[in-house]
């Protein structure tokens, strides 16, 4: 049951830097993954962090650029990052724009035809990869945690925030936190979901932060000099959505910083400590 | 005099990660170079480090994969990494082959035509560069350190033993120890410097040891599953030629390890401590 290949293996921070393929049942079609065991999966199963890249990314981007495997080798945790959108097969229109199809999967579910056949990213994160790590991997998939940058920031939030009994902490770098009020999530929301404006909110995290149950640690870091700040992001917006419910994001500004992995490489440390502190408490 | 165009500058570990363009003199082309800024450099001077990359890299190739901005902040040393070749002027034959040409440049100074009037390397990272750094940045260029990767580790290696007043301390990650003997080298030298063996041994490792009285630390870690290790690398050949010598390099081999950045940064940390006890010893 969801046999791997193994695309490469490498030594690394005294663990194992991996790059996989999986034949999706969630996306019918090929996906690709990476994960980060670190040495303490040697020797027991250690907590699970599913880490989403941005638009134009895949399964290797966050690995090379973020620097996380120093830390997830310090503290024990397992990184998993999986392709940002289907490759293998092709939907005509899938390369047409650079925030809509092809490195560009959003992490949801579509379901409006001819995407709702194999964009199905979040059953993919939120579902599948888990069993395709407890098959496969030493990782405890009982103790999971998410996060991601920008594009991965939404999905990781929208995951944390729709099945809270499977994430313990969740946090994001420059988040599209109300996906359904920008841009970036308006083109790409109307053509996976259409007009159905419940499928809109169940996978906007401002929307979903009234009547979300999760009771984890939400770490939202984000540049003050990020160029799509003020357009695409509006981190305050999911702020000020929490207020008044159980949900409560830690938002940190950083004045300078942009939207780039030199960014996340900057505060990757703190975010993985955090989900360690989580991941590893009873 | 020297005046540097700034492509980026992004904020990154409290410190400046930039990119930038010059019209080089030793190269008679312009010349680009990244270079990461402590947040130490905000107040003084700081030591600087040269760092090479290797074959088919570019300026940002090691500040993107090494993970080495971390303990550079840290320790309060700037980075300096230069483009492995001219780029912008062309020269037949330049692109025929993946390891000579464009993005090969082996940090030698060519003396045969028609490569001799623009692949100047060695006088652009040991010459000019400095005095770059110097009029350009906070760096402190009496205190100066270099390490590299593969055709970068020679360059590295080839510069201290050559200009040992220059550097207080060199490392290696894989290097190309005695390009002479193996294929990269043989097919670079030939083209570089024609038949004059005298060329060829000025800028060879292995064959300096006998005379360099660099008298600094050298540092060179090699992964015993790099695929290199034994028809390009050969590190032994390098220690054996430092006995009796005044040159003690400190060779590490590292069980499992490969070739590729995931190996770099698994030991950049122990690099860069290295070159900030040597740069910050009175």
């Amino acid at each position: 049951m969801l046999p791997i290949e193994t695309i490469a293996e490498r030594p690394c921070f005294g663990g194992v830097q991996g790059t996989y393929r999986v034949a999706s049942q969630a996306c019918a079609t090929p996906m690709r993954f990476s994960v980060f065991r670190p040495p303490q999966a040697e020797v027991r199963r250690v907590p699970v962090v599913y880490c989403l890249a941005g638009l134009e990314c895949n399964e290797e981007t966050f690995m090379i650029k973020a620097g996380a495997q120093r830390y997830a080798a310090e503290f024990g945790l397992m990184l998993v990052s999986p392709d940002t959108s289907p490759r293998e097969v092709r939907i005509p229109g899938d390369d047409e724009s650079w925030d809509f199809g092809l490195g560009a999967g959003f992490y949801v579910d579509a379901v409006q035809a001819p995407w709702s056949a194999h964009y199905r990213m979040q059953s993919f994160v939120a579902d599948e990869l888990p069993r395709v790590v407890a098959a496969n991997f030493p990782g405890n998939v009982d103790r999971q945690s998410i996060l991601g940058h920008s594009m991965g920031g939404h999905g990781a939030l929208v995951c944390a925030l729709r099945y809270p009994e499977r994430y313990r902490a969740v946090s994001a770098f420059a988040p599209i936190v109300a996906p359904s009020q920008v841009p970036w999530g308006e083109k790409a929301f109307a053509k996976f979901f259409g007009d159905d404006k419940r499928v809109w909110a169940a996978n906007d995290a401002t929307a979903l932060a009234a009547t979300s149950v999760f009771s984890g640690e939400i770490l939202i870091d984000q540049g003050l000099d990020d160029k799509f700040l003020r357009t695409q992001l509006l981190p305050y917006k999911f702020v000020v959505a929490c207020e008044g419910t159980r949900i409560a994001p830690r938002l940190r500004e950083h004045a300078g910083y942009d939207h780039s992995y030199w960014f996340i490489q900057t505060f990757i440390a703190d975010h993985l400590r955090c989900h360690a502190d989580r991941l590893y408490r009873d």
